[in-house]
């Protein structure tokens, strides 16, 4: 494995990977590694040749009130698990490797699909995306890319601008990483207090009986409903709770496949989870 | 030399030359080719090894009132043309083929150097150009890009969001061709009528005239005032005139090279010139 931190190192890497057509995949994160990125990369392992995992914490897609400075930055503790899962380069740029020190004037964004869930709380954020995940993938240029489902609405921002793009890459979602207790593995999860981590549980709980709610025919409605009772009375401040089909559209009723959606605040931390539920007819 | 009509039949032709590490060239158009675009394609043939030349009138950089419509569609006059200097590939996809028919969500911006010149009189017209551009290149994936310097400012975006996303493609400009009276050649002079186009090239002569007037110490606002004295004299409606570096960057004096612009109508017909001069200190 090896660590490259400029965009010429890392091309220079690549260069007789592409000259003898190997398959190239690409794992983007902004570290602080969990089993749920580990996932991508056994993933991306299964599938590819060479391995890249980028970590990045990209400034322009926090907005000025969010953590982009505390965010944890953590590459030696990173660099020992990419190891463990078969990395083979990890490109670790600097905010000036990626933007230099000329002012950028090109943005990229997707309208319709980012205009709520996360979009409406982060104005900006997933243009801020759009751009870092083009940069990073016209240096790396991989065959297929590697996104956790977690982070639903960003990997449905990003299958639409690469094929509104029609940007050569195979975008490939990998299914949430939990906790045996059920919470989503996430890198804020570091934020909680022990006893909020005890609480945070209750999101995919409440999720995994929707599910069942859905199932048994009760109005989405009132299962949407539902969940935000229970975590409002389990001392969340919710933010959203949404239904909508896999590709983001509205849904008022439970008639095809749907993603519930959950944003909801515990102490200063923001969670964010989602549920696939099948349509059985 | 093969034309190509689909996304997938010019991937499947550019396959063996990427696997055999050519070098390939590309050159977007509109078509209804000229000398202009030719030099283009021989400046590819000399640098290249396998020359792409799109085809295609792209709708979404053409604004409500402007000439989408009828804008020439000359395929097979452009063809023999394009044989004539070694062209491997045209690429002339449909609409559909480039835009498919689910709706296109993805936007690209670029700021600062499109607002004015050419970006005020025509909005949204360099986005709809960083879009088609961005989706050519990700289609062919060239290695070098040839773009004319009649459209500077045009040619000043590319540059800009090729950098600002670290797109891997050499962009080069070439100079303006000219017809012998000095009218810079562009599709749209077959607009003119006979009288119009014998006025035309008083754009030209204008800006040459405002080189000499410059490097004789005239100061910068009395030459462009200059300018647009002599083309409205000479029955031109004048969109603009100005002086700018060559980044599109405000100039206020001929203390450093600058670029001249002229957009001005004559009938119906608008037509764009630019002239570098350099500044010798």
């Amino acid at each position: 494995m090896k660590l490259e931190t400029t965009i010429q190192g890392l091309c220079a890497s690549l260069k007789s990977a592409r000259a003898e057509q190997k398959i190239i995949g690409f794992v983007p994160t902004m570290g602080n590694l969990h089993q749920g990125h580990l996932n991508l990369v056994r993933e991306a392992r299964k599938k590819c040749d060479v391995v890249v995992v980028s970590i990045f914490v990209n400034p322009i897609q926090f907005g000025p009130n969010e953590d982009y400075d505390s965010y944890p930055r953590t590459l030696e503790q990173d660099s020992q698990l990419l190891e463990t899962v078969g990395c083979d380069y990890i490109f670790a740029p600097s905010v000036e490797q990626m933007y230099g020190n000329k002012p950028r004037l090109t943005n990229i964004s997707v309208s319709n699909i980012t205009a709520d869930l996360c979009g409406l709380q982060r104005p900006g954020h997933f243009d801020g995306v759009a751009v870092v995940v083009t940069k990073l993938f016209n240096i790396v240029r991989p065959d297929y890319a590697f996104f956790g489902e977690k982070d639903y609405q960003q990997l449905a921002v990003i299958r639409q601008f690469v094929r509104d793009l029609n940007m050569p890459i195979d975008v490939v979602g990998v299914p949430i990483a939990r906790a045996e207790d059920g919470l989503a593995l996430s890198s804020r999860n570091g934020y909680l207090s022990e006893e909020n981590r005890q609480i945070a549980p209750m999101i995919y709980k409440t999720l995994k009986n929707a599910e069942q709610e859905l199932l048994q025919a009760k109005p989405l409605d009132e299962v949407l409903e539902s969940i935000k009772v229970a975590l409002t009375g389990a001392g969340f401040i919710v933010d959203y709770v949404e239904a909508r089909s896999l590709e983001l559209q509205k849904v008022e009723t439970f008639n095809q496949d749907v993603v519930l959606f959950v944003a909801a605040k515990i102490g200063a931390t923001r969670l964010i989870d989602n549920l696939q539920v099948k349509y059985i007819s």
